[in-house]
């Protein structure tokens, strides 16, 4: 492919570096994101991955064939572009390229059009063409969003001497029972992919105090709520030495750093999402917490019909956290609806040492957590009481057989997280290629 | 457990931050990494996840019955400690602590005593204990260089204006046949767990213009080598508009930046894995760039027997890398032992615009990429070539369909590099928990 680039002495710059080079000649590459025609006048909308800028392309200022080629180009047909940066109060970057030479890389003809217009589609044709859609403002700004929520996670991590120690995907076998869990052909042998690194990360805590893995996790609960992926990721943090207090406190100072670095970096992705950052802005530590029995007053107050004893559903979270203007801790549940490996309450043994923490506007749990049994006897009889194998899991009895300290940590649920902070209707358009208990494509 | 914390105004730090309380009470809690007895003096280790310290006991020091208590204790004995941090240049980090009070969490008992000791085990027992192991020393390093890399990979990208973008686990198809996939019941599908997430990241790249993706990927091969994992992460970056020669920058800079930091970072890590770090000092950039024609007459000249128009072995790879003190790229192999999908050079067609590059010392291949088919008809051609079906493949020729541009990436498995920058024998040291065609346990 040719090109004038060099003839012209015009910088490649990408759109989002744009502020840099006012009044100068630059060559852009990307794609066509709209084209609208007035006269002898051509206004494209070229878009990079970085960002997205309006181009004037007057008849007289370019090659006539150049021009013409323009004129008739579809929806994302790629192309470079040479031009000079204008800045332009009325434009939504605030600049506007006035094009000297546009090149043709691909055209996209009006036989095989775009499938994704500017028109309204339908959820699954839109799911069909994720690999498309991706491309959109609002997929593009999702992504970017989730992007720097990963990053604010690790970081957080890393800064405070947490060190990262990934569990295994493929596990060999199911501690939990496998009803939801996806079996693999692991040569002659069944292996099951993870649905969370904890027991892992007990060990891996034992070893280095504090611990993080983060990579994805599944679940094949037949669940078709917004909620829910088979395929999502985690991050789990594990602490030696650490008390139900602690990995509340954790918790909420992770979620809160989380939110603040959104706010501070993402404002115009938040924009083009139409979030409305207020709600945001209001998440501030202390979080509010809870107790079980606590929860349970205030959402039946609250026109809920919830059983004692009985785990929370959605939409009893959803009254409950409603009545909060942040997350919501809610701790001490019953241990007879948690998991076998939660710490009793010393001053009420029935109840569990766990906490979840709901978010709010009704966007449901995006973490959970607990004080882990560090006495082996204890952890023993929990397991035979959950009728649970032990001989998958001997290896993480030897955790309270060598060295047992109390420890505790949590999961959170990146999608779900992605999903609140953007303000999405579902969770699948938090990661960039969903998988539901009907789709696995593209 | 009752502690004697409260009473005695002592603070709870971290081995790692003990140069920060020199003259203090403080309190430890962690491990006992070993116990040295002379007369009335008892010289316990103590290990804590951020690092080691030697306590000294004096008899008259502490309580009879918390001398007896430590005196007994076996390695690996859950502990806190209470004492005053005391300089001393002859210790290892430079500080011991003069032990008042010990209070015993778990003591291990000479009955039931913990499986690694300091003697040397076989690589299959400490593999079974693997979720012990992680717990001394050269593990614990090897897991500290882990996460600088990793930190460091993320930070590069981030930091050049690549936006994360993670490919799925769970693909519906095998778009290179299925014999090293791993197949998963998928509700009532057949599904495959990714072997790269390269084609997604072709994807997001025409989304993103510069991204990359970043999680475990799975190849079910009877290899039984020491460079092999069932089950690795890698990082795929994947650029709009880039070239071959883009592609091999990219790459050398992500290297050079990676050991960088490491150097940076984990000395002590290094020193405890006995790595000569000079060899690593020496990874500066730009790297060596050889073509494959170069690269079979130099593996030849140094001895090897490589017939032309075959693919690198590993003693190839050995016999070539060991003629140069950093990484060496090797570039434009034949494109029939490659992969389908490779940009033909246009100089010679019968070459793919492709590179590996083979780490020092010989640690085999670190990396590798190449420049991507655009032209939708040249890739239509090779996959039927390749006798692929299309069908499962039919939304990545869309990206040729839609706004094609030219673009390449690579993938770099991340054990191999952590395998190479600590010098490990084999990479399942590289890994918290290895899979192996033999191993899922623990």
């Amino acid at each position: 492919m040719r090109t004038n680039a060099d003839s012209l002495a015009a910088r490649d710059v990408a759109v989002a570096q744009i502020a840099a080079h006012a009044g100068k000649r630059v060559r852009l590459r990307g794609w066509l994101y709209n084209l609208r025609e007035s006269g002898k006048l051509l206004f494209p909308i070229l878009r990079d991955g970085s960002g997205w800028i309006q181009g004037v392309a007057f008849k007289k200022a370019l090659p006539a064939e150049e021009f013409e080629a323009l004129r008739g180009l579809g929806q994302e047909s790629s192309l470079e572009v040479i031009g000079t940066v204008r800045a332009d109060a009325r434009a939504p970057g605030g600049f506007e390229l006035d094009i000297e030479h546009v090149t043709v890389l691909q055209a996209v003809s009006a036989d095989e059009p775009y499938p994704i217009t500017p028109k309204e589609h339908g959820i699954e044709f839109l799911l069909e063409h994720r690999h498309l859609w991706l491309r959109s403002q609002r997929p593009t700004a999702v992504l970017k969003i989730r992007h720097e929520i990963i990053k604010a996670v690790r970081d957080f991590f890393d800064a405070d001497g947490f060190v990262l120690a990934d569990a295994p995907i493929l596990t060999p076998a199911a501690c939990e029972g496998t009803s939801n869990l996806f079996e693999v052909e692991y040569f002659d042998q069944k292996a099951y992919l993870t649905q969370s690194g904890q027991l892992y990360a007990e060990a891996a805590a034992m070893a280095l105090g504090k611990t993080y893995c983060f990579g994805p996790t599944f679940r094949a609960e037949k669940s078709k709520t917004r909620r829910h992926l088979t395929e999502f990721w985690m991050v789990e943090p594990e602490v030696a030495f650490a008390t139900l207090d602690d990995v509340m406190h954790l918790a909420e100072r992770l979620v809160t750093c989380v939110v603040g670095r959104v706010l501070e970096r993402r404002r115009p992705e938040l924009a083009v999402l139409e979030r409305d950052v207020a709600k945001l802005e209001a998440i501030q530590m202390p979080f509010p917490r809870v107790s079980y029995d606590e929860a349970v007053e205030r959402v039946n107050a609250a026109g809920g019909g919830m059983v004692y004893g009985t785990d929370l559903g959605g939409a009893d979270e959803t009254l409950l956290s409603q009545q909060f203007d942040r997350p919501v801790m809610v701790h001490r549940y019953p241990a007879a609806v948690k998991a076998f490996y939660m710490q009793p309450d010393p001053e009420r043994p029935e109840l569990a040492l766990c906490v979840d923490m709901l978010a709010p506007e009704g966007y449901g749990e995006i973490v959970g957590g607990s004080q882990r049994i560090h006495d082996r006897e204890l952890l023993q009889r929990r397991i035979a009481e959950h009728k649970l194998p032990t001989e998958p899991i001997e290896w993480y009895l030897d955790l309270r057989r060598f060295g047992s300290v109390p420890h505790g940590g949590f999961g959170m649920g990146i999608e779900r997280v992605v999903g609140w902070i953007c303000g999405l209707e579902h969770v699948r358009e938090a990661i960039p290629f969903p998988r539901t208990i009907y789709r696995i494509q593209p």
